[in-house]
């Protein structure tokens, strides 16, 4: 597609990114709790403050496989004075000791293991005699390092104290805090719901992948696109398969979102006779169409349809796959993450130098696919894909980032140097803004 | 616990970090290829080169809507000049054009509808007369700006071409790629399957979370930290209840291990009496039983069992939950990756500010716990947690990364730089790194 439109399709009445965004936040809220068994938890947010009942570890414990011990029976022991005590009981973990140490006693002893009453240090395996003896019937050992009181004990509680805050309301649920709720023993968490997002795209042109190409039509992508970014977001993608452009088919698609969080739908937002999606919002609910001044993904529905007496948020997305997805993770992404409770940040922005010039034909805020790389003399360089059209889905794939070319500016020069916002949504990130390279 | 080991404890025969994960690297493969659902394989990678075996778009088509008209005939129409042409024909998108456009004639035309015969450009609906007209009847429409040749209109192929390679073994499962490969009618795409790991805790000292708790006992966390974190990297865990550390109860859980990739087992690996997954590991199969030279996670176990007739790998991770998690990480994380055709990529490193000395007792590499953040002079800094002990699972929750003590260096000092290897298990990563914040 050739670019030669004109700058009088600019309008000073478009709302900035910032603006939109903000309006469509305004309306969400954070969801209800839900006690979520652990593992299914990762990723979603702590729904409140979480306090330990017990001690972690419940008692002192050794931290090594050794003998317990008084440390005052050894402090002449050494490799030239070594020091022998009576071994009273062997104490592996899981079981509480039944031997108290006296003077001149150990208690064999393994990791994690409770320490014996009397005993106040743990001497390992490899500073004894132990080596040199049967284990099975050992009775007497011979000691040949001092060590310090509380050496190789794990004291009661130095990990979790009961009545202890361990996690808090808005922690993220990673791997250790899935650890740490196992380890004071619970199987299940009070985390925010994670929100059902209803998916639908519309269109008369469309053809559900797998089926048989006919003349005219399109494959619908955006379903998938938009679902597994939801997915990817944390949300739930409930998908009803596309509808013709038509209300009544819309309509009843629709219905069937009464227990949704989000309706998204894609296409039939902009000005054309088959642009339904508007029309439905307005039967059923209220519609907000704004401009917003981007590209792509200029146009955007915001509103809500009504299900069975429930107010449900609806965002109409634009119908090309690029700008549904720019748009999806500029809008969208804010309000699920809000409804899941989490920290609303936007993508990471890097500095990187053109390698081309962009051409920025319209006044809005362009934000142009590029691909980041570092050269050979390691600097972070943008080059711009050269199809910038928001038909071509390839090109979300080729880039990794989109470059930011402000509102009102209409070129940006080669060798440049520009604002960068990744994509975040493949492991190239890492090596790319990975400091240590910069030193 | 107190850090009063001695340096006595330093072994010369350790294996590097590198050289233990270049072994264990080694004896994992890329596993088969599967046709995947396209919402399903979101992370995973493309396993064989896609061709495409239809254009996108399939035909040319418009985008805007407006009219589709010979641009020859508009050369001279302006605001003040305006060129009226006969309306032929409404398209639709999804319908192929019945009416070829001759002189003086265009159609009205919507997004994406396929660009009638004879139609060489379209001029949007508000460059010209509709909006004064009734929809529904237009015959006659005024064009008030001169589009070129091609304008508002997108050609057949320009995102895709017939036969091109639009995917690439090794690709990621990307959004971006799931939309692709809709787009050209693909339901299901060849991908590397998902390996499943098998997950079984060791130790007579365990509980399940939502048990009772009993004196002695402590809840098995490794379980859960374990799984979750396979669940990031994308394998499938296969969680067997924990087993006591009896032979026959270990070998029992082992054997329903039998259609699983790799097994992944805490505890059991050391030198105390009860360490019986070594010796599993030596009856059933082979083992390799190393020290790294790392702390924590310093014994580590691998090798192989076999299961009627299978020989499936076995990694044996130390039994205290921090360095089970650091071992998991730092070995098993890349033996999946591998096996899911994945680049092996290490954690983002990063260089901090120290905010206190950090202490390395034993001459291994140290990988301390620390936090990283901006200071008040946007300066990246890491605070070490205070206590490092391997057995304090919620020091994982307060850190975000490692700092790195090389092995040999007794001390890291405040105020020095070091490099810290990011968790990224988190959002905050990307706060901390956001490079926009150094300019």
């Amino acid at each position: 597609m050739k670019n030669h439109l004109k700058k009088s399709h600019y309008h000073a009445d478009m709302l900035s990114v910032e603006e939109a965004r903000e309006r469509i936040i305004s309306k969400f809220h954070i969801l209800n709790k839900e006690y979520s068994s652990i593992l299914d938890s990762l990723g979603q947010v702590i729904a409140e403050d979480i306090y330990s009942k017990i001690m972690v570890p419940p008692l002192d414990n050794s931290a090594m496989d050794g003998f317990a011990l008084n440390n005052e029976d050894i402090v002449s022991a050494s490799e030239t004075n070594i020091v022998y005590l009576n071994v009273v009981e062997t104490i592996e973990a899981g079981r509480i000791p039944k031997k108290k140490i006296l003077k001149g006693e150990a208690s064999r002893i393994m990791t994690g293991a409770p320490i014996p009453e009397g005993a106040t240090t743990v001497v390992p395996f490899e500073d004894t005699d132990e080596n040199q003896q049967k284990k099975s019937n050992i009775t007497k050992i011979g000691i040949k390092l001092k060590t310090e009181k509380l050496e190789n004990i794990r004291t009661a509680g130095e990990d979790i104290k009961t009545g202890e805050k361990i996690l808090s309301k808005g922690d993220i649920v990673t791997s250790s805090v899935i650890g740490i709720s196992a380890s004071i023993g619970l199987d299940k968490i009070p985390v925010f719901r994670r929100p059902k997002i209803g998916v639908l795209s519309t269109g008369n042109e469309l053809l559900s992948p797998g089926d048989k190409i006919k003349p005219g039509k399109i494959y619908d992508s955006n379903t998938y696109t938009i679902s597994s970014l939801i997915k990817s977001y944390g949300g739930i993608p409930i998908i009803e398969k596309f509808s013709k452009d038509k209300v009544i088919e819309i309509e009843s698609k629709i219905e069937n979102f009464e227990n949704i969080d989000l309706i998204i739908t894609s296409a039939g937002v902009s000005k054309g006779d088959y642009d339904v999606v508007k029309e439905i919002m307005e039967n059923k609910g209220q519609i907000n169409f704004w401009s917003v001044n981007m590209r792509p993904a200029k146009p955007l529905a915001f509103g809500y349809v009504i299900i069975k007496n429930k107010q449900i948020p609806i965002i109409g997305l634009p119908g090309n796959p690029v700008s549904a997805m720019i748009a999806l993770d500029k809008f969208a992404r804010f309000a699920i993450n809000k409804m899941m409770g989490k920290r609303l940040l936007d993508r990471p922005i890097i500095k990187a130098k053109l390698d081309s010039d962009i051409i920025n034909y319209d006044d809005r805020r362009f934000y142009a696919r590029v691909y980041v790389y570092r050269n050979s003399e390691n600097i972070i360089c943008a080059r711009p894909l050269e199809n910038q059209s928001s038909g071509v889905l390839t090109s979300m794939h080729y880039a990794n980032g989109l470059g930011i070319c402000p509102s009102g500016i209409n070129k940006l020069y080669k060798d440049e140097i520009i604002d960068v916002e990744m994509f975040n949504w493949s492991e190239n990130i890492t090596e790319i803004i990975n400091l240590k390279k910069d030193n």
